[in-house]
C-alpha cells in the first residue's frame, strides 16, 4: 500500500526535472532549459543554478541566470549564497547589477555589498540617492556576524495614537516593501522603542482601539553589537517571528526576522561541529565548492598541532622502554586504554558543550557537573574493568596482577577523562576560547598522555618495574 | 565608554531577581516570591521555576505554579518541558488539570497527553465532547516525531470565491483560537488543499479582491508521515512562518509553524551532536536533569562496545610482540601514528556528517567526495610525514629506516583514515543507520586497527622484522 500515494515524491520530481535541464543544456538549448527551470518556484531554480554551476561552469549558470524573467531573477539571486551572488555580479552588466540591487531586500543587498570589493560598491553607490546611500555606509559598517549585520531597517512604525483601523491602513500603504508586517514598531519622537504590536491583535480588535492598547510594552530586544548567535538564542528561546535591535540610546535602529535566524543557526551549527570535529573552516562555502587547497588549510593546522602533542606522549613513552621491554605484555593493553580514555572524555565534553551552546548549563554549574561526571566516571569505568579483568586473566592468560594494573587504570583514566572532558571546555569558555574546541580530537591527544601516565605509574606500583 | 549603554543587562536583571526569589522561598515567603515571579514573562517564568525545582523541589515548583494568576499559569505551562508538565499534572487538582488541557493550544495539549498514562488520559477524555474527543484519539495516533505529531489542526481556513474584506472579517472572527493567522489555507469540497494565501497579501490588496486571485496554488507541503527532521529540513530551505501537512489523498489535516520547528532544530542537533560524541541518550532531559543512572545509560554502551574493538586491536598487537621486542623504539611513535589516524578520520567524517544534514551531500557524491578525501590525504599526509623525518632522525636519533617505516606509514594512515571516515557516515546512511554514529569515538576505534596494521606491514617491509 505504501505506493498508493496521491502526494507526489518531491524530490524524485525535483531529479527528473534536473537531468533533463542538463540534457538540454550539453545540446546547447538554453531556453528550452531557461523553460524547465521557470517549472519551479525559486528556492528550487536557485539550487539547480548551484548545481549547474557544478556539472558545468559558472558562465553556464549566468548565461541560464539572465535569461531568467527580471522579477524571477531576483527571487533567485536572494536565495543563491554570497559567494554565488558576488561571482554573478562580476560578469553581469552595470544596469543588471543595478536592477538586481534596488529590487532586493534591504538586508539581502547590504550582504552583498560587504562582499564586493570597495571600489565596486563606490561605483554602485555613485548613483545612489543620498540618504540611501548614508543608510547602506550605516550598515556597511556593522561587525560581521551581528544583530546590525543581521537585521533590516525595513519595518512597519506604527503611531502610539494611532486606531487599529489608521494602523490597518498604513500598514496596507507601506506593506509592500517592508520585511515582514506581522510585527509593528511603536518608537517615541526620539526614535526610542516603546513597544511592539503584531498584525494579529490588529487585525482581531475593533477597529476603534488604539495601538497603545494592544502594544506590548517591555520587549525583548537584541543590541546592535550583539553576535548573532546570541540572536538566535532569543528566537529559540521566546519563539518569536521578529526581534527589535536597538542602539546604546535604546532607539530602534532594525529587526531581525525569523527566517534569517534559520539560515543563522544552520550555519553557526555547522561552525560548531566543525570545530568539534577538528576543522577548522574559514569559508561559507560548501564542502563540494571548497577547493583541495581550502580543505587543506582548513585541516592541516589542526591536525600538525595535535600531532605535535604526540611528541610529549613519545617522549612519556620512551621514559618506560625499559618498563615495556621487561613486561611487553603491557603494550598490548595500552592503544585499549588510550582509546577509552579518549572516548569517556569526547562525551562529557560533547555534553558540555552542547548544554552550554543551549544555554542550558552555565560557568556557575561547575561544581554540580564536577560531581555528576565524577559519579558517571566511577560507575562506568568500574563496569568496563570488571570485564577485562576477565578477559585478561581467563582469555589472554596473563598474571592476575598485570590485570590489576589495567583494570585500575581504566577506572582512573575514565574518571580523569570525565573529568577533563567536562572541565576544559567551561575553563575554555571562561577565559574566551571557542568550547567547540574542546571536543574530539583535541580530547583524545590530552587523555593519551594522562592515559599512558596513569598506566605506567600503576605498573611500577603493582609490578615493581 | 563600555558601560554607558541605556541598555538594561537583561541576564543581570533576570539574576538578581531569581537570587531574590530564592531568598523568599528559603524564608517561607511564597506570595512575596509570586509577585516577584510575575515582573517576568512567561517564558522567563518557567525557566524561574525549573531552576527553583532544581535548587528546592518539585513541590515547591508546584506550589509556586499554582500561586500564579490562572491566565499566567497556562502560557507558563506551556513553556515548560513535557517532562516538567507531566511531574506537575500528577500533583494538581483534577479541576486545574481541566483548565489547564482546555487553554492549551492543541498541539501543546497533544503533546503533554501523549506522556501521560493511558488512565489519566482517559478519565480527561471522559468529560471532552465527542468531535473533540475524536480529533484528540487521531492526533494521539500520529507516530513520535513525525509531521502529524507536531502539526495543529487550529489552522484559518478560507473559501476560494470570498473576497480579501469577507476573508479578514472571517479571520476576525476566528483568530483568536488559531497558533497563526499570518498563513491561511484553501481547500476545495473534498478537504483536499488547493491553495496558501498570506496575511500580508489580504491587508495590502484592494478589499474586493477574490483570495483565488491571491492564493499560491502549489504549496510547499510536508506529509503526515514525514519525520520532523524533513519537516524542519523545508523551513530551512524556504523560510515560510508555516507549512501544511496533507494526508495520503493530499487532504490538509493540520499546520506546522516556525517556532515550533526552532524547538525541534535544537533538539536534533543535540541528538546530532551527542550521537557523534558517542552518546546515545534516550531522554530529551537536559544534563543536569538526568540522574547520574541515565548518564551511565546513555554512555556505557557505546564505550563497551567500542572497548571491545580494542580487543581485535590488542590481538593484533600482540601478533606483533616480536617485532616491538626487536625495536622497541616503534612503540614510541604508536600513539602519534594512531592519534593522527583517528583526528584526520574524524575530520572527514565530521565534514560529511554535517553536509549530508544540511542536504548539501547526497548519496550521489559519493565518487566525488572519495576523490576530494584522496587528494587532501595526500597532501596533509606529506605535509605531517617531512616534519616528522627530521624529528625522528634529528632530534630523537633514530636510525633513518625508522623514519621511513614512521612517515610512510604516516602517509597511508592519513589517506586511509580519509577515506573510512568519509565514506562511512554515507554508507551508513545508504543503509539506513544514522550516519552521525560514524563520527568521532567510531572512527577512532576503527582507525587505531587499521594504523596499527599499516605501521606493522611498513615496519616488515622497510626494517625486516
Amino acid at each position: 500500500m505504501e505506493n498508493v500515494n496521491m502526494v507526489p515524491d518531491m524530490d524524485q520530481a525535483y531529479e527528473d526535472s534536473f537531468y533533463k535541464i542538463i540534457e538540454l543544456l550539453e545540446t546547447k538549448k538554453y531556453f528550452h532549459a531557461r523553460d524547465e527551470l521557470l517549472k519551479h518556484n525559486e528556492v528550487e531554480i536557485a539550487e539547480m543554478l548551484v548545481d549547474i554551476r557544478r556539472e558545468f561552469d559558472l558562465k553556464t549558470m549566468v548565461v541560464l541566470f539572465r535569461a531568467l524573467p527580471k522579477d524571477i531573477s531576483v527571487d533567485v539571486f536572494a536565495e543563491l549564497s554570497v559567494e554565488d551572488q558576488v561571482d554573478i555580479i562580476n560578469i553581469i552588466t552595470d544596469p543588471e547589477i543595478r536592477y538586481i540591487l534596488d529590487e532586493l531586500d534591504f538586508d539581502d543587498m547590504i550582504d552583498v555589498l560587504e562582499e564586493l570589493p570597495s571600489n565596486i560598491v563606490d561605483k554602485i553607490l555613485d548613483k545612489t540617492p543620498k540618504s540611501e546611500r548614508r543608510l547602506i555606509n550605516t550598515f556597511l559598517k556593522y561587525k560581521e556576524d551581528s544583530a546590525g549585520a543581521l537585521m533590516t531597517p525595513e519595518y512597519i512604525n506604527l503611531k502610539k495614537d494611532a486606531t487599529v483601523r489608521e494602523a490597518l491602513d498604513h500598514i496596507k500603504d507601506v506593506g509592500l516593501d517592508s520585511e515582514t508586517i506581522y510585527t509593528c514598531y511603536v518608537v517615541d519622537s526620539g526614535r526610542k522603542l516603546i513597544g511592539v504590536v503584531s498584525l494579529k491583535s490588529l487585525v482581531i480588535s475593533p477597529d476603534t482601539m488604539k495601538v497603545s492598547d494592544l502594544m506590548h510594552d517591555d520587549p525583548v530586544v537584541a543590541h546592535v553589537d550583539d553576535d548573532q548567535e546570541e540572536v538566535s538564542d532569543l528566537f529559540t528561546r521566546y519563539g518569536y517571528l521578529a526581534i527589535p535591535v536597538v542602539d546604546n540610546e535604546f532607539r530602534l535602529v532594525g529587526i531581525v526576522t525569523v527566517d534569517d535566524i534559520l539560515e543563522v543557526i544552520e550555519e553557526e551549527t555547522t561552525e560548531d561541529i566543525e570545530r568539534m570535529g577538528g576543522v577548522i573552516d574559514t569559508s561559507d562555502r560548501e564542502y563540494l565548492d571548497r577547493s583541495v587547497w581550502q580543505h587543506v588549510k582548513a585541516r592541516l593546522p589542526w591536525l600538525f598541532l595535535l600531532m605535535c602533542s604526540y611528541f610529549v606522549t613519545g617522549g612519556i613513552l620512551a621514559r618506560f622502554e625499559d618498563a615495556m621491554s621487561a613486561v611487553i605484555a603491557l603494550v598490548i593493553y595500552m592503544p585499549m586504554l588510550m582509546g577509552t580514555g579518549g572516548n569517556s572524555g569526547s562525551q562529557s565534553s560533547t555534553l558540555v558543550i552542547r548544554g552550554m551552546a543551549t544555554g542550558e548549563l552555565e560557568l556557575g554549574d561547575f561544581i554540580k557537573v564536577m560531581w555528576k561526571e565524577i559519579r558517571v566516571g566511577v560507575i562506568v569505568g568500574i563496569c568496563l574493568s570488571i570485564l577485562n579483568y576477565f578477559r585478561i586473566v581467563y582469555l589472554d592468560h596473563n598474571p592476575p596482577l598485570v590485570a590489576v594494573t589495567v583494570c585500575v587504570s581504566m577506572i582512573l583514566i575514565v574518571i580523569i577523562a570525565k573529568l577533563i572532558g567536562s572541565m576544559l571546555p567551561m575553563i575554555a569558555k571562561r577565559i574566551g576560547i571557542d568550547p567547540a574546541l574542546m571536543a574530539g580530537p583535541m580530547m583524545a591527544s590530552i587523555t593519551d598522555m594522562i592515559s599512558l601516565c596513569t598506566y605506567f605509574i600503576m605498573a611500577g606500583l603493582f609490578l615493581h618495574i
